[in-house]
């Protein structure tokens, strides 16, 4: 599917827009691309789109005051990066988004996102459910992360984005858990 | 400010609704109160509201298999309050809501929810502004539990939401933030 279809096929699943809005949709969005390993975001710049991914994959991860990284998002295709505080408010990003492999997008800026919804206001409830459900995992990962044990996140990890252990690197998948790659080995050995 | 005043007035905050979308909008949330201590929403059950608070303060919690319970909302005046996945999947919920206070609140069940967006469709970006707002949240908080000390989290509670210290018992506190009650009055003695 080329990746204008793709975007007008997801945005049509939760809203009703019509072949008149397909074309002011289109426009909106720009091409882009980032090459495995290089930076689509760095911290203390400001998160100036928001990217739909057509094909590759991307880590948004925190570089905390020892130098550590921490990884908090994993994106693959058909699937929105960004960092959301740092673009609805346009201020600087403490995140730092990169590309684990070779990645396609389309990307919208901030004024052009604004324009749009009120020109194509149905977009609204396509994003309304879209933050919704993302609310909802957010939460179920937040709880995960404080009551459950990290083989059960594993497990939770593995029955629902079994694509990821194909993908992306072991380390990462540790950071991304709140484990070290130490004991994601050990997890891995015991099941 | 009456009850629907206050609501009306949020929703006009982030959406251009009409004096003719008032009634519609009134007319599908009804009053609800429950008592300090009394349940609004017990584990098994399926979430049928969500509910606005107009006054009062709520709690959300989830009871592990050893009876532990663990908090992950509070809630209090002009702010929302359901279990969003059993919501709108309209399954049965994992989690209990609980009143920390009396509690006065406008509740809408699902079916007639759907039905207002239809009815009024402004409304979609009232919502999309509040789980966006919500998502930015629910993954700083993600993140804080990861990457930040408790006392770190706890003088961040201090400082965005100072009144809960008054209302909450420090107990629920300490659960929030995923520490003991004994640790969270250590760090209140080392400030």
């Amino acid at each position: 599917m080329p990746d204008d279809n793709k975007l007008l096929y997801y945005f049509k699943k939760w809203s009703d827009i019509t072949d008149k809005d397909e074309p002011v949709i289109l426009s909106s969005f720009e091409s882009a691309s980032v090459k495995k390993k290089k930076d689509l975001l760095v911290a203390g710049d400001t998160c100036k789109y928001i990217y739909f991914i057509t094909k590759g994959c991307l880590r948004s991860f925190y570089i905390d005051s020892k130098g550590v990284e921490h990884i908090y998002q994993i994106r693959m295709d058909n699937n929105w990066i960004s960092d959301l505080e740092s673009f609805f408010t346009q201020k600087p990003s403490k995140y730092n988004i990169e590309a684990i492999e070779d990645t396609q997008m389309l990307r919208i800026s901030f004024e052009r996102m604004e324009q749009l919804y009120t020109e194509v206001p149905k977009l609204e409830r396509y994003f309304r459910i879209l933050f919704q459900k993302a609310y909802i995992n957010a939460l179920k990962r937040l709880n995960a992360t404080m009551w459950e044990t990290a083989m059960d996140r594993y497990n939770n990890m593995l029955k629902e984005h079994p694509d990821m252990f194909q993908r992306v690197p072991l380390a990462y998948i540790a950071s991304y858990l709140g484990i070290t790659p130490e004991s994601l080995s050990r997890i891995r050995k015991r099941r």
